[in-house]
């Protein structure tokens, strides 16, 4: 990983959420009441077999955890992270640092209540925030001990059940017996519908947020988000992480662009009116721009500076391969545990309302029991990860049930 | 324009429903009842000063038209195409060829019956389809009179309203004096609405099909479908066109593929399932595709192929610049001629069905008589330009009123 991080730009702390505040979705660092500053830990799994086939020498992905586990091992939650996200979902990990992106949910006497439940968090496979201090994951840019030089593209598929796979060595090493609660916003979610169908008997709850199947639409969705990368002469077939080799950031932030715009909404554009951007003419200057355009450039280039190019090549596959061990959805829900809590937003340009009320249908037609929450906002998809607080009361009573 | 289509793929005949055949949008040849052979024309309109204060030389934009004009001129009808599209909206051009994209509603004894009508359909400015033999168009790939070569991005911006400023030269020169109706699907919509505001005395009626107003959120969307084409380095800032250079073909077809996806819906793409290219391992290979995956490539590609990335560039700009010249919507629609039908269709993902419900409380805000048509079928977007049969018997009323 050091190596990696030399090969990256320098000094970046806190990256995934000091972006996300730049991007003005999170409260400022001090609006919180005052936390326990949270440990980041890492889980060294060792040797590890994916479910492709290929051999990882030595797992290793980050985690924190908030309260306690109880001497059974039946008091833990599960919260699994967004695409772009990591293990920071709650609390703080230094006493200035932001807030995790579901603290609004998550903590002591909140609606998942840290002074009764065990919450584990962890960074998945292939996190792209690679350059991040707080991210500790096993990737593309991770070093192969067999060669002692970064995987790249030899790096081994790996799906969102080897994301279960991973977390559930971590859980197992911590003591969980069973999960009251898997959860967690779009990539998150699906990892939690991965977990229901893998572990039944050990997930009594699942709470798939701003999350729907995968269909082949959403898998060429995917592929339309990493494209650019693959357009940018700088990666290189991957082959980009040797000192002095420039970065694909460009491709990247291209990438980082269409994910950006598609998780927001028409709501949250009207800021930007119809405008040039400043001092910029469009309507005489083929090369000017507006000023949404200079907002997503100058955002998702921050982000690209934060981010691996290839992880995010491995991200988007592992979410195309999404439940890919099961002939359909109705197989993989077959035997999932019976308490779903489904929150979904109608705004959402990622996950589509249609889709989420296909899914919802599928958990009933197996004879589930599907409660189901709205969010509002401006925000679209990010409803479910930056404006939870408003369904907070329906998850505590999805808890006490 | 000779010079350009030498330095591109030669023996592209009917590139653009050719392509729209390969992707099985169309009828097949000769499932349509005889009919005429059309004759594509060209309108030589002299020099031409653009809204945003350039020059350009020599202006030549193809047209096609059936029916007769009347005495007075006033039965005239205008049929604006979308995106990628050209003045081939209804007929055919040979007697073996495609019929026209809207030909199932334009016709002798058709919804726009040209035994009533005079009907006439233009290229635009900047049309995409440059490789192709039946469009003519003026854009970045013409070659400026002043130095014998190509504009490239020398060429200046033009915008929507230059659009419909160019097809008034065509009509005044065709002797129209009014039009009984603007119509056309997409950016044939937003054509519509912006000769509405620009020319309220000349058009009578006015029917924008999947369009509503470019707001900033539609602004950023157009800059994602271009980015790619940026990054491609054979795009070398639009300095392309040298013999013997290599095109920027692959950033062309990533800018085709986002277009092709969101053109369309969740129920069109369930035909590929989740289900591996054929041979191809995606589960075990990072460069392996699904299915979806290799459509989109094939059907990007041959796209990319007929036509020209410096005129994605400018189309993209001209529908950024949609009602550029009105401080607001409302002002744009306050003086625009008082019926309207809207039609729209809930899948379409390019054009949201909250924006065109925000048009059509616009216009009814400023007073108009607005009817509304809603198209079903599994195509989203395309549903529009493809599936306008059914909502026929409602267009001919609205012409009768």
């Amino acid at each position: 990983m050091d190596l990696i991080r030399r090969g990256m730009r320098r000094g970046v702390r806190g990256g995934v959420l000091a972006l996300a505040l730049t991007m003005g979705l999170l409260a400022a660092p001090g609006a919180a009441p005052a936390q326990e500053v949270l440990e980041k830990r890492v889980f060294e799994g060792g040797a590890y077999q994916t479910r492709g086939g290929g051999t990882i020498g030595n797992l290793r992905i980050g985690y924190q955890t908030m309260g306690r586990l109880n001497a059974e091992g039946t008091n833990a939650i599960l919260i699994c992270h967004f695409f772009s996200g990591n293990s920071h979902a709650f609390g703080r990990l230094s006493a200035t640092g932001p807030a995790g992106y579901w603290d609004a949910i998550i903590g002591p006497g909140k609606p998942i209540d840290t002074d009764k439940y065990f919450v584990v968090s962890a960074d998945t496979l292939v996190n792209v925030n690679v350059p991040d201090a707080n991210t500790v994951t096993t990737g593309p840019a991770s070093i192969n001990p067999d060669t002692g030089r970064p995987y790249a593209m030899t790096f081994p598929v790996v799906s969102m059940r080897d994301f279960v796979e991973t977390q559930k060595r971590l859980l197992d090493s911590l003591g969980v017996k069973r999960l009251a609660l898997v959860a967690g916003p779009s990539n998150g979610g699906l990892q939690s519908i991965e977990w229901a169908a893998a572990y039944p008997g050990f997930v009594e709850r699942v709470m798939p947020v701003i999350a729907a199947e995968i269909d082949a639409w959403m898998q060429g969705w995917l592929d339309l988000w990493e494209s650019p990368i693959r357009l940018d002469p700088n990666w290189r077939d991957g082959d980009y992480y040797a000192q002095g080799r420039d970065l694909p950031i460009r491709g990247l932030a291209e990438a980082w662009k269409i994910v950006t715009l598609q998780a927001r909404d028409r709501l949250w554009a009207k800021q930007y009116d119809r405008r040039p951007a400043d001092g910029q003419d469009p309507a005489r200057r083929i090369g000017d721009r507006f000023a949404i355009e200079s907002w997503l450039d100058a955002a998702a280039l921050a982000r690209a500076r934060t981010s691996d190019a290839n992880a995010f090549l491995y991200m988007v596959r592992a979410n195309q391969l999404f439940l890919n061990e099961y002939p359909s959805l109705a197989a993989a829900l077959a035997g999932a545990p019976a308490r779903w809590l489904v929150v979904s937003t109608a705004s959402d340009r990622v996950f589509l309302a249609e889709g989420v009320a296909e899914f919802t249908a599928a958990l009933r037609t197996a004879g589930k029991q599907v409660a189901t929450a709205a969010l509002d906002g401006p925000l679209g998809h990010l409803n479910g990860v930056v404006g939870m607080a408003p369904v907070g009361e329906t998850i505590r009573a999805f808890l006490a049930r």
